[in-house]
């Protein structure tokens, strides 16, 4: 039995709209509708076809929805769930895929008293955003982690979790906190590390923006891939999260601190001990499915 | 014309084999001797038929060579050096592909005093190392920098440059001081940074090591590539570059310092405006032919 059968989906860019195409290609009988603050995502969503019907507000995108999923950025939630509060079917389940759960989770608690809200949390993406970005099979072996409230239905959270593992994921179960602090240290301090040493590098004077383009392939680059994900999305994770990354943060900053003195003090066996250990890291995330095998990301050569 | 006749590669790894299957691909009647310290990679050189002839000993691939190509360990230069010293035909032009060229400068002059010494350096590479990770067509499209000493014979650094050139790469003339600084942050910090992160995230006790491995597409994984790459490579190339490695850092941990302050005063502002520029140099290495525009680096989803 399919877990919904009329979901709502409000945000329609990259994760929305990936969702949306996974839905339809794994649940055709669902019935979709959705919904994006901006008219010319909405005006896409039309032409491209990604839902049944796209609404022009929110509240008519939920009327006769059994689940509403909340794809907008982190800040954007709890706007959101004011807006459809009205309009929300009292047995409808909420849920959203916001980066950090600890804010959502009490920003939609606040807007949606008496109401049932699961939230989750796929882990996947790419650094692009918008609605044409969005692709069917993104959460295909990813893991999607689910936080409910204390005391939530367990049917609820049962039903939320069927439907990413309908789209292709694997689903866990944590709380909050915990998936925060998490996440902190696997999304959100190497998106922040990334956007830093872009930054760095484009600020420099005795080595100019051009060299830094020409002699990217050297590590560089791959830094700028994360470092061109969305700034809205980014902005708001980092003020939703600001507890869990700034303790991260602090144990990076120590970490590189050491290894800075490794380095003063010509410590190779140091450095060769660090570098030993970080590639066992590298062999698991293979051996788990969550990266490719191939050299370079598979990069064409 | 042929830039040479008679190459030898010294040390049969990622670069030395790639640079022996890209010669063979491309200049097919250069003669091409080989040599490896490691009996077990000579054994592989000599199975897959990666040179007309693998020697035993340094000295005995260079008698007759045009053009010595060392591509061992940043550190093991000078060593390898003097071992050839005894046995290169005075003509015969000594070149490089270390990471950092300002020390191999010094090095190879010392332990060959009178000989022409052009280094070089292919900015090019995977996390993969040893003489069956290696392919012809890894410097297609990169640049190769080549860093001959001040009064250098013009011929010579043209001849070295052609036959970078051949083997597809750009090439650009830079004195190894300022190639030295350029590459600490397109190549160096990078790794340093990569290695850095995945230490942390391996050593937390509130995150399970199995924890940061399911939860690595958010970011990490990125960062476990590059930080699988080989530590003695990378444990010599920080001894070696390590003025300019510090100097970088140092701009590295003043920039992250101004956003953690941004995160900790809740400055949406400032972060917003750091994560909109860097999207452009994101955009600028795409354009240049520096990286795949696919997204994710093109990984299959
Ligand atoms: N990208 C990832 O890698 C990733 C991975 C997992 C989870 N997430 C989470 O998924 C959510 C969406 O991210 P995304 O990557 O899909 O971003 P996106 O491509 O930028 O899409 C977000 C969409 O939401 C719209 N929106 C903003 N405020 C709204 C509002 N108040 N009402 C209705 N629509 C609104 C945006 O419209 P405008 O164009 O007008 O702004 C945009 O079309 C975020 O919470 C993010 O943390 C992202
Ligand atoms: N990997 C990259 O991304 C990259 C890019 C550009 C430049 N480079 C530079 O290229 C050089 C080689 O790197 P690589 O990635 O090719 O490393 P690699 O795959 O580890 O190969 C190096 C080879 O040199 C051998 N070797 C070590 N000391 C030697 C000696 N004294 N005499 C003869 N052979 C010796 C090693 O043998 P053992 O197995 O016994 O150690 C190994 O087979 C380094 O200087 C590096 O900085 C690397």
């Amino acid at each position: 039995m399919l877990p919904f059968a009329r979901v709502a989906i409000i945000g329609l860019g990259l994760i929305g709209s990936s969702l949306a195409r996974a839905i339809r290609a794994e649940m055709p009988t669902v019935a979709l509708t959705g919904h994006d603050a901006s008219p010319e995502v909405r005006e896409i969503a039309r032409r491209i076809g990604l839902c049944d019907d796209i609404a022009d507000n929110a509240g008519a995108a939920v009327t006769d929805a059994d689940l509403v999923i909340l794809c907008v950025p982190v800040r954007a939630m709890e706007t959101v769930a004011a807006e459809i509060a009205a309009d929300l079917p009292p047995e409808c389940i909420v849920s959203d895929v916001g980066s950090c759960k600890g804010e959502i989770l009490a920003g939609l608690t606040r807007a949606l008293p008496g109401r049932i809200v699961i939230p989750a949390h796929p882990v996947a993406g790419t650094e692009n955003s918008g609605p044409e970005s969005g692709f069917a099979t993104l959460f295909k072996g990813r893991w999607c982690i689910v936080t409910p409230p204390d005391g939530a239905d367990p049917a609820a959270v049962e039903r939320v979790s069927e439907l990413w593992r309908r789209v292709g994921a694997n689903v866990e179960i944590m709380n909050a906190q915990h998936h925060d602090l998490v996440l902190a240290v696997t999304s959100h301090l190497p998106h922040l590390i990334a956007y830093t040493i872009v930054g760095t590098a484009s600020d420099l004077e005795d080595v100019t923006r051009s060299e830094v383009i020409k002699y990217s392939a050297g590590g560089f680059r791959d830094f700028t891939r994360i470092a061109a994900s969305d700034p809205t999305m980014w902005r708001d994770v980092f003020l939703a999260n600001k507890d869990a990354v700034l303790e991260m943060l602090q144990r990076f900053s120590e970490d590189l601190s050491a290894l800075q003195r490794a380095i003063r003090w010509g410590d190779g066996d140091a450095l060769f001990s660090l570098f030993t250990r970080t590639r066992a890291v590298r062999r698991s995330i293979i051996e788990e499915g969550q990266d490719d095998a191939a050299p370079d990301f598979g990069r064409s050569h």
